[in-house]
């Protein structure tokens, strides 16, 4: 049971998260230009970047990725974080604080590629970028044993798709990967779609829909590089999830464990009770804390036993 | 993909837990007593206490138990364990080494209640023997924010049914529980109780059946005190699941951690590839390790948050 003081605490942040999800609601009355503007100053207002990390753009090869370096670094190692925002929204301006405190916890450089979004370049364009970048750190010699992956939303589904593309291209796999609030079924026929539309702070189950048209194009929303809960999952490494128990995500989420785990990855999921979509950007909020050090607990054991 | 080192790693823990498997299904040509019997006595030899442990018997409210104290202990921090084996098998004596080795993780004093068992004790015996022994920590002062619940297999369902008892007592919750290969619903409708079936080298769907049987007499297998599946959970405390990917009790895990999920209970759930029923009994294999580990960093959490 929430304590009353809990409930108001987490009012509190709820109505902090409010205005982001505002802002994706109105988008259909802006342009999409204009909206993701708004929506990163929003975020990069919300959720500023921590003292004892450097910030650069680098570009992997051809896709320009933001590069954040903690002053406390392990030489090698390295995080490829995939950014949310419906493959629309999004980038790695809004990205400074959770991928800054990211660094900061794994003591490792994190990649944020800058993949070109929807609906200017659909689907397969921001998959695509976005595997150029990852297979640019093997070209560069990053060890796969201490390379690890994680993302959030639609970067959360992506985390899949890019070790599944890894897999395929027949590289050695990174270590493991963190899935934050990954929207992982965009045919959204699930429970949570239904029972937690209107709860979820953050995202509705129109907006969600409008996003996927814009995506998706002509592509089938049960296309498995553009719905993990589709897709042949054999084979990877280490995987958590972690969601919210009010998102509209929520039993995609769980469909996505079960589909790992049945399919014999090492699968852990998260369900966090009053937390809402992508609550890891709040830094300082106990939940987010929390989630994030477990994540990177998660990380450096796959890692240690990766190298062993 | 599991490495060929690892896969003949594990068919030789998979060969060392086969004796279990194969006294449990030659059950049906012995006397209850005279299987019980045997099946602790392998426990016993399989699995012996680790080094740095000390045991002894005490009444709980007029229920045996064995306690279970580490030489270097924490006082006031208490773990109360409920051994699996069907509500039929089983006892304290087969559970000194994963007791022992959970007492020195947690530097905790382990409480495992001896409570009779079906089928000369069904259903409600062993769950109100149980309830009574943990009811006597809260009457020796021991603080809830300083006890947890574990247990395995019948004992994993019980994780949630004492909570459900306390919660419903008024007394103050444990600060978490964590329920290992939880046999949660004794429908035995789930996917894997017929995809596993065969697979499991512990335990099959045909056993369990006569297991649930010999327990529940006349009461429903959807009863929710014997299913925790079907129970009212709201309120309980942070929960981990952690179940093999092999075991017929896969999907029914799944379930219970989904149902925890929706009903806002903080919940964690670990699907470990390759692994069997219970597979924590195998201290020094690096699986059951590394579980053993995660249990106690989630349950020194939850301790941690409830003393706050």
């Amino acid at each position: 049971m929430m304590s009353p003081e809990d409930q108001k605490r987490l009012a509190g942040w709820q109505n902090a998260a409010a205005p982001l999800g505002a802002i994706l609601l109105g988008q259909s009355t802006q342009s999409w230009e204009e909206g993701r503007a708004q929506y990163m100053s929003a975020l990069d207002r919300l959720f500023p970047a921590p003292e004892g990390v450097s910030f650069e753009t680098v570009e992997m090869d051809g896709v320009s990725a933001m590069l954040v370096t903690p002053d406390d670094v392990i030489d090698g190692k390295v995080l490829f974080y995939i950014h949310g925002g419906g493959y629309v929204h999004g980038g790695t301006l809004a990205y400074r604080g959770l991928a800054g405190r990211y660094a900061k916890a794994l003591k490792a450089r994190v990649y944020v590629p800058d993949y070109r979004q929807a609906p200017e370049h659909p689907y397969p364009t921001p998959l695509d970028d976005t595997y150029r970048a990852l297979k640019s750190l093997y070209d560069a010699g990053v060890a796969p044993t201490k390379l690890t992956i994680s993302g959030d939303s639609a970067g959360g589904a992506m985390v899949v798709t890019m070790m599944r593309k890894v897999r395929d291209a027949g590289l050695p796999l990174p270590a493991a990967g963190v899935a934050i609030s990954p929207w992982a079924d965009l045919t959204h026929s699930s429970k949570s779609q239904y029972e937690r539309d209107g709860i979820d702070p953050v995202c509705s189950r129109e907006f969600l829909m409008l996003l996927a048209k814009e995506f998706l194009g002509n592509t089938l929303p049960s296309d498995p590089d553009a719905s993990p809960v589709f897709a042949d999952v054999r084979g990877l490494p280490p995987t958590l999830i972690q969601i919210g128990e009010n998102e509209v995500m929520l039993s995609d989420a769980m469909r996505l464990a079960t589909h790992l785990g049945e399919n014999r990855v090492r699968t852990s999921l998260e369900i966090w009770p009053g937390m809402f979509h992508v609550w890891h950007l709040f830094g300082g909020m106990p939940e987010a804390d929390d989630a994030l050090r477990n994540a990177v607990f998660f990380l450096e054991d796959a890692m240690t036993k990766a190298q062993a």
